[in-house]
């Protein structure tokens, strides 16, 4: 559910909005192997101010360019007006073939981890747009924002491969620690090894303070996936073959606690920034 | 999708906003002779003036007495937060077997239209509330109202044998149109035989200008749908089985407009009072 001034701007391109609220729910498919199928659409519409043709017209069209891209139908929705902002409602419907162990309980001790992609860049798009920071300069993180790319190919591969696996949207400390606690396991993760894009790194030569966006900036829609130690090579093919960067960052511990290690090995705490959506 | 302001009234007991929120959807798979297996919620919850727990234990309950009783179960969704009112967002998903007619587009010409329990009642219901009448004495309209009852097993009951359905929400009117229009017919229903409640009567014999809500008043949910004439028997016979009201009310016409006739035959014009589910 996508709430307008919440999870998005209301201001924000109804073009982007519809394709993100698409996004995120395939996400949510692919961080389950899961083939999409059709989606249900309800969308609360404000009763005042608002001019729904205006709105719905780039809406539909970002729909209908995403549903080709990622052969996804719509199925059938609800349209209603409201008092309050703009809200977004999908259900998302796919089909898991061999997905036994693709959910956030199955990683085990001695089990490496991996995300996919970068980390922190959409979390960092957000804060250049709210901070009013040179949006072309930083084109690239704002876009991450606003276009996640799910990675159902990768999702589908990882089904038998991975123990565990999910997508990251509140950010990977917090992620790996619902993995941590559905999986009844512990996790270190090595922060120089978490993968961060150039652009990030641009932004953070001048601004070191947002470093913790690596770790709790939401809104990546990367897959967080733990492996038996053995699937080093199949990982890194896999990698090759999807031309999706993999990073192996951190082992899966006894422990009952997912930790972020400096390159001391001594634990971060926690950022002061911690990530909500907006 | 249900709407604090616009759906029911935001002070209105959320155990009976959950059993709503779910009863229109189980409705909405009644008509197409599905049989329930589990839902999606979505819930949009004010982030000022608000106690979310408050609210959410007999809401929760609603949902939990409600499940039991269709056999319903509650397969994930998303809690977020709004400026605006509180929003409910039901996908539910069920089972269809035998419904290739079960459709709006099956009618045809000649075909019976009945409907199931009696109509106008929920609409009633809720002008009771708006205009502040005596809740004790038209009780029946209010529960009508607030707890609609999805006709499930009348709905699969009827795959395979009426050649269209769908369940009225928006009223008589409005919904036979809808058939009428996919179906590319007409309809003639005869206003004396539309059922109408007890309660409803006394209501209609001291407000006649509420007459119209028989047909244009909506949120009803009954089931609204066609047979070929020889189904006579089966219905009756389906009618005691199920010990659900099944009145014949119309005929499908080679026409192109669904139209409401008095005594006489005349065609009553749509009535001042158009519905609006608020």
């Amino acid at each position: 559910m996508l709430v307008g001034g919440k999870h998005f701007f209301e201001n924000d391109d109804p073009y982007l909005i519809a394709k993100k609220a698409l996004r995120v729910n395939l996400s949510d498919l692919a961080s389950m192997g899961a083939e999409p199928l059709g989606y249900l659409l309800g969308l609360a519409l404000p009763d005042k101010n608002f001019d729904p043709d205006q709105w719905l017209s780039p809406f539909v069209e970002g729909l209908k360019d995403d549903q080709d891209k990622y052969h996804f139908n719509l199925w059938g929705g609800d349209t209603v007006s409201t008092t309050g902002p703009i809200t977004v409602s999908v259900t998302a419907i796919g089909q898991a073939g061999n997905t036994v162990n693709l959910t956030r309980s199955g990683a085990n001790t001695g089990d490496d981890i991996y995300v996919s992609g970068t980390l922190g860049d959409a979390a960092a798009g957000l804060l250049v747009l709210k901070e009013k920071m040179d949006p072309i300069k930083f084109e690239y993180l704002i876009k991450r924002y606003h276009l996640p790319e799910p990675r159902i190919e990768l999702g589908k591969a990882l089904s038998g491969i991975a123990t565990s696996m999910m997508d990251i949207s509140d950010g990977l400390l917090g992620d790996i620690s619902h993995i941590c606690r559905h999986s009844k396991v512990g996790a270190e993760i090595k922060v120089k090894k978490i993968p961060v894009s150039i652009a990030l790194g641009n932004l953070l030569a001048t601004k070191a303070d947002y470093s913790s966006l690596i770790w709790s900036g939401g809104d990546d829609y990367e897959l967080l996936f733990t492996t038996s130690p053995d699937k080093d090579q199949v990982i890194k093919e896999l990698s090759e073959q999807l031309a999706i960067k993999l990073t192996k960052i951190g082992k899966i511990t006894k422990g009952k606690k997912a930790m972020i290690l400096d390159d001391e090995g001594a634990e971060i705490k926690y950022g002061k920034r911690g990530f909500s959506h907006f």
